[in-house]
């Protein structure tokens, strides 16, 4: 079982993405970004994302309603059903769920980040949180049958509401639930790049050890990628593959070991 | 086995018809509209609707696919996810999929269009088209693991492409693939209206020949509507409910006996 993670930018080679599927062997599940589109969409709408910064420094997209608006139309409408629709194209029969769907991913809403505000510090609480559960039932039955899952924000929290949350957390409960071995996660740059700033300088493998020593001197959100890649060894990822989602064959390529391996 | 037809105008009680289905008996499907939400999604974005005058003299709406985006946006993303998120706040376990999500809806592309243009007659050919199969196998295999599918526009065509297609064919390709005795349509009137200006006209009940009799006196739209009734009890239907779906409770006044029945 393969769980691929297709990032959000707007270079992806989507249609590359699900040629390339539609001749692999083996179960995918599939788990879609959509974030070049949902800032567009945003931006078109006039509905600007609101970045608040916590007391302690760090920064974060506030959710409120409209942005959820935003989501369900970008990741779960836009996004998802033009996958769905490519799929069909190239005769794989997939399904569009967004985490809501069957309450497919299950999380619990953030308590709410502290903010100073007109000289007082106050917590405001938006419609975000971290993924805990996924209803593997619906998954199985769907894989049992011959779908393809494709898999989408928002989720759902404990309350029955629609909450956004990050792919890369929500990637780690599907491989802690499905038994995961290979996670393949296919980006806008040809793999780890030991300077971000320097595309030839792609890492080919890393061992866990070294995936600990990168995550101790990295920063802000790509800390936070490295946090979520450990943890999907964690819980029994067996290789975690990140590769170029934007050549001509992304799937085939990372399979076929171009990319950053990690084992 | 019931299939609840939503009416995708603006005033639409949604969360009164999801609150009286979390109380109700028996089997449902969900088709939902969301005409309205299309519409002005297009504005916002500025993408106005084309609608094209046949040589004949008929008018209807081109899609092409901007408009299939916007589709996917308002129904198959926002309208479907709120009604599946109303639906779990209320315990039922829903699940939204369009027509194209598993293959769940397939039709045939429209031929064309014949219309006038610079002196010369032309055909333009869009992305809409008549649904004519149903993957019966999936809505069974939700139902029957106790999940509430939500159905949406677009659907698919005959080479995997998504299409536009009319909710009231939809409903009649459902009634006879799933063999569903009673459909509701909700919509925004208090029922069939013998004088479409006068809410008080509602027809409390007609039979199937006084159907067929108001159909040969109907124009535009409510023809196609009425045709369109007729068909579901060629194919099977035993009852069919035509009810208010702004009021407190659409659901629960429906089956209770308001709006007009059709038998």
């Amino acid at each position: 079982m393969y769980i691929v993670k297709i990032g959000g930018g707007s270079s992806i080679n989507l249609q590359g993405i699900v040629a390339d599927l539609s001749e692999a062997d083996g179960r995918f599940v599939l788990v879609v970004g959509a974030n070049a589109l949902r800032d567009s969409l945003a931006e078109r709408l006039g509905m600007p994302k609101t970045v608040l910064t916590s007391v302690s420094g760090y920064s974060s997209v506030y959710s409120d309603d409209a942005a959820i608006d935003v989501i369900m139309m970008s990741y779960a409408g836009l996004r998802s059903k033009r996958v769905v629709e490519l799929c069909q194209r190239h005769g794989v029969n997939a399904v569009g769920l967004s985490g809501i769907d069957g309450g497919l991913v299950r999380g619990q809403r953030n308590r709410g980040i502290r903010v100073r505000e007109g000289g007082k510090t106050l917590i405001r609480r938006d419609l975000s949180g971290k993924p805990h559960a996924v209803n593997v039932d619906l998954i199985r039955m769907l894989l049992g049958s011959g779908y393809l899952p494709v898999l989408s924000i928002p989720i759902l929290d404990e309350a029955g509401f629609a909450i956004n949350s990050e792919n890369d957390d929500i990637v780690n409960v599907l491989q802690e639930a499905l038994h995961a071995t290979r996670i393949i996660q296919l980006i806008e740059a040809p793999g780890y790049l030991a300077d971000r700033n320097d595309p030839a300088s792609v890492v080919p493998s890393m061992s866990r050890a070294e995936l600990e020593d990168r995550e101790g001197e990295a920063e802000g959100r790509m800390k936070r990628k490295m946090l979520a890649l450990r943890k999907l060894f964690e819980t029994g990822a067996v290789e975690v593959i990140i590769a170029d989602g934007r050549s001509e064959h992304p799937l085939q390529d990372a399979l076929a070991g171009k990319g950053t391996r990690i084992q």
